[in-house]
């Protein structure tokens, strides 16, 4: 099988690449700007193409790579290329950000099958992206571990009979806290998540809840199923990773240590499983598994991102963009913890949507947001 | 679908007729004793034959029915007849006893799905059963909380990749006690389960942990895994009514508010799922799971139904023959608790083992090892 990796250099591609066996060949890697990790992952694994996303770092990268065979790109228009004309048959999107949506677009349009660990292609296109996938007859299998999660938990059940997907959420750093108790929260508290290390701006989505809310947008386009039928449960062990329940009442879940190179490894051989030495778990020691009712008094983001659901088009593009800025803001302690959703809210206040919108809209209300917000 | 019951009045015999929808016609209804309560099931649904195990009560049922049309049988020859001849698609097999076992060969080499609810079928005779059934296309769904969901685990996932099968034990009313706390217990505290109400014998093997080493002789054969891979953990909330590990690590389980009628249902609509009325799940309403390691000291049944499937062939029939015995005598005050578990090592070191047995040999079997127990 051939692969070819949008972010290597990331967590998840570096994940990636640790993990994939001797049946996977890889054929193209593309990252932001990391030109030493590049060349040692290409010296390491091989690849036909290589892009680096800063044109500044195309020379080093030239430079170090000698074979007149190997395709050396650079720049945001040089990355949908490589989605367009790389030789794969996987292509995984772990790079962050909206720079992720148009090569997935060009993955689906050849019928391709993405690993997608790209947040935002959902997020702010799921509708669109998966039509088009249905379209092209592209497989979307998603990389994270929620999602993953439901997607092994659908297998051998017919898509009519689900009647509700329950994602789990580890709670976050301040979970049992009350919101007087988060007014003067520190980014540097933030950070401290209590169950694993993970990016800055992830880390704040996990703490205000952003996160989950985002992840239901997702679950709302990648399986089909309306947004009340998409509940969350606190889960603080963080060794459920989803549920899907039928309507015969049966409650599937998928559980494991938490580790991403499941996920990975899942979507690059589904429908096979191919064996890991990843570690097991061991129910029995870890003994307790408790499941909480998520506060939305709290944390509202999470409601923010049911009420962008409910109000369709452009809305869950408006609530990205603004909890992006708002994050960054926090972040640089310019505003308070629970000004990140007073915040969003404002946004989605302000903005009107566009239902019948096209990928221009996206990128026009995703730029409009921005500015609101950051106030200029 | 045209479904038949061999069992229709015992506990699940009576769920399946209440929960099943205007798509099943049901064939065939058969008991051992309660002429009345099957009456009753035959005004309220119909069937084409009707079977009464005890041939006294034979009159009885002739004279209540008036349609000439029904078939009425009575005695153990009938009944595997009734297996034979009547017509289904489905046979539930929810009778209790040895006697299960040949109705249930006689559906498999119709090439039926048997829904099968009678532990001993797989206890004595699985290897077989298995065979046979592969033989002939017939499907054998299990009716029991913790293989319907195992089986509902599979689905949707290669069998080459199945590592370990969790089978969750609710722990029975003696979870946590020492084996010297376990002497003088009496019938019936031993009846007295946690969670729910079941037969005696059941409870007694509930009480012991024999209930979940028959289970796991059921899954060694059932779904073909090696009792090394076979694990039992004490789950004593009984959400998670069973999990598959897979080669990748993931696990995937199966969860809801015990209720037997889900697997029954699940078994006739197999691969569908259809809506049922059953309580929900809710996970943050339970809030708390647990699971431990299940004491092997104190309770050596589980380790002794391992040691049968090690030693093969009959071994099972011989610890399930001398259980039966042991239980009986135990409930009439005859033995204490400890003996059960005593008395089935002594039938295990005692008998040796016919490893190339044939259904006539676990009728011997049985026989024997009932004699030898009971000191005839």
């Amino acid at each position: 099988m051939k692969l070819a990796i949008i972010g290597s250099t990331g967590s998840i591609g570096k994940q990636a690449l640790s993990i994939v066996g001797k049946d996977v060949q890889i054929t193209g890697l593309a990252c932001m700007s990391n030109v030493q990790l590049l060349y040692r992952q290409y010296c390491q694994c091989g690849a036909q193409w290589l892009h680096i996303g800063d044109p500044a770092k195309y020379r080093e990268l030239r430079s170090l790579v000698t074979d007149p065979a190997v395709t050396i790109s650079s720049g945001e228009a040089a990355l949908v290329e490589f989605a367009a004309s790389c030789d794969y048959d996987v292509l995984l999107t772990s790079v962050v950000g909206s720079i992720g949506l148009l090569p997935t677009i060009e993955a689906v349009k050849r019928s391709k099958r993405i690993a997608l660990a790209n947040k935002e292609t959902l997020v702010v296109y799921g509708e669109k992206i998966m039509q088009l996938a249905a379209q092209h007859a592209a497989e979307i299998i998603p990389v994270d571990s929620e999602h993953s999660a439901i997607f092994q938990c659908l297998q051998g059940n017919p898509q009519k009979s689900v009647e509700k997907i329950i994602l789990t959420a580890s709670g976050g750093p301040f979970f049992g806290r009350s919101k007087a108790d988060l007014d003067a929260i520190t980014a540097q508290e933030a950070l401290k998540h209590p169950k694993w290390n993970m990016g800055k701006k992830i880390s704040i989505d996990s703490a205000t809840l952003m996160n989950k809310g985002l992840e239901v947008i997702e679950a709302r386009w990648l399986f089909g199923v309306d947004q009340r039928n998409i509940d969350v449960v606190v889960h603080p062990q963080s060794i459920v990773h989803s549920l899907v329940q039928y309507c015969d009442s049966s409650v599937i879940a998928q559980l494991g240590l938490p580790d991403m190179q499941l996920p990975i490894h899942y979507a690059l051989h589904y429908p096979e499983r191919q064996p890991t030495a990843l570690k097991r778990l061991s129910l029995s020691e870890v003994m307790t598994l408790t499941f909480y009712r998520p506060d939305l008094e709290t944390f509202p983001c999470l409601q923010l991102a049911y009420r962008a659901l409910d109000a369709g088009g452009t809305a869950p593009c408006i609530l990205n963009a603004a909890n992006e800025v708002l994050v960054e803001q926090f972040l640089m302690g310019k505003i308070g913890f629970l000004d990140i959703a007073r915040g969003v809210e404002r946004a989605l206040d302000k903005f009107s949507v566009i239902s019948d919108y096209q990928l221009s809209d996206i990128v026009q209300t995703d730029a409009a947001v921005r500015r609101f917000v950051r106030g200029d």
